[in-house]
């Protein structure tokens, strides 16, 4: 009866979603006009506050927030930035941020980083970037990234102490921040939950959202999205992988490794 | 030594697709001004039209753009709608279209669409989305589709007398159009490929990634976007979820079958 009752309530929860998504969308238009400072009536009662940044990975943030879309109406997600102007993602796609670093709740309850490789490294020496995420991510329910967003939390003070993952060519840079680096998909320590790159933002804001809501509900989501993997390969990870290709993607990121370096020796953690 | 040789050339493909990357996106600032016919030589030698409209479904795309991002210098994304105004996904994702259809090249590798639910419906219905899809289709190296992007590919009348898969909640209509609907996860005939709903982007992408360059190439694609999936439930499919969530999503989109089928019948396959 109970498990009932809850099966239930999930689905009309998710129901109840997918009206609101398409009833916020609708009526999407004439909110386009910049205000300085949102007023606090135009907040959800669950504030998903996610960082987009030039030269993010799209997929690194696509993926959660089609999960965090259907979580429900209590629920919203923001693409936030310093300003709205159309930014590129580093596969090309322009994407326009939706609320201010200046609009947004102090009092998320999630806040989330995508990762990147130039996009990162410009991210972590950019001390608005550190101060907006210090300052809200201490105050949110859940402080998360995907990829190299992890660095980016790092950077500003958000893992110290904390059992965190990156992308498997990055994960070596976290104890630069104070962080213990966790090789696994998903790796969450108290409240502070990251995936590893790009493609893990799925599996992470899956077990996000059975912790928001249940179990069931995220199985109504993961159902919804078709998450039924079945890669043409077993190249994911780079113990299966051939060893050329993660030869290679090790030679190309030499400089990024060397550019983390520079700018995790100039950042002076709180 | 032929497999050195052709691991090699992957290798040295998919480096300069990252540089390349870079540089595209670090020089595409001034190319915003908006040009009514872009000269061929602006065209790279093998290019992706990935169609966006109003509502459709982001995750759909960005998956399969990430990875045809990755395939070498000779190959381009763009995202192409009728005008560049920025326009909202489904989830609420606001992203702006990098080429109208009159600027498009007439013989690109590869036509691309995303779904959507209302969106789709729309694009259906759209007698100029019809013809543009129509016309670039008939040329395209490649007719390709995510989720219920193949019902708008059956509208346009390229997927008559072929297989074709979509989102498990949506394949019976494919038959309307004049399509064999298969239940599986990716579905080739001939040069048409199709991939099931959203997140099937990504594996239909890596196989077509093998096919445009070599199992090596995409292995590495996999490598660098960390494709190891790892669910953390078994509910991606209909058999596998629980049937409460079925039943639940299957009421939820009773007015999108609806909506199909009226659009549908107004169509006139050619």
């Amino acid at each position: 009866m109970k498990n009932s009752t809850t099966r239930r309530s999930a689905i009309m929860a998710l129901a109840a979603a997918a009206t609101s998504t398409t009833q916020r969308i609708a009526s999407a238009e004439p909110k386009q006009t910049p205000a300085t400072t949102a007023p606090d009536s135009q907040f959800a009662e669950h504030e998903i506050l996610m960082l987009v940044f030039p030269q993010f990975t799209a997929l690194d943030l696509i993926g959660p927030q089609h999960v965090f879309a259907l979580l429900g109406p209590s629920y919203r997600t923001r693409l936030v930035w310093k300003n709205k102007d159309v930014l590129q993602s580093d596969t090309g796609i322009p994407i326009q941020p939706t609320m201010t670093f200046d609009e947004c709740p102090r009092t998320p309850s999630i806040i989330f980083v995508p990762g990147g490789t130039d996009g990162t490294v410009a991210a972590i020496e950019d001390p608005d970037v550190r101060r907006f995420l210090s300052d809200v991510g201490s105050k949110a329910n859940y402080v998360t990234s995907v990829c190299t967003g992890s660095l980016i939390l790092g950077a500003a003070g958000l893992l110290k102490g904390y059992k965190a993952t990156s992308h498997w060519l990055a994960l070596r840079h976290l104890e630069r921040f104070g962080a213990t680096p966790v090789s696994e998909r998903v790796v969450q320590d108290r409240n502070r939950i990251t995936g590893a790159g790009v493609t893990a933002g799925i599996d992470f804001a899956l077990t996000l959202a059975s912790q928001l809501q249940n179990d069931d509900y995220a199985k109504s989501i993961q159902l919804m999205m078709e998450y039924d993997p079945k890669p043409p390969f077993d190249s994911g990870n780079p113990k299966a992988a051939p060893a050329a290709s993660v030869q290679m993607l090790e030679a190309m990121t030499v400089p990024f490794h060397a550019d983390v370096e520079s700018a995790a020796s100039r950042v002076k953690l709180q």
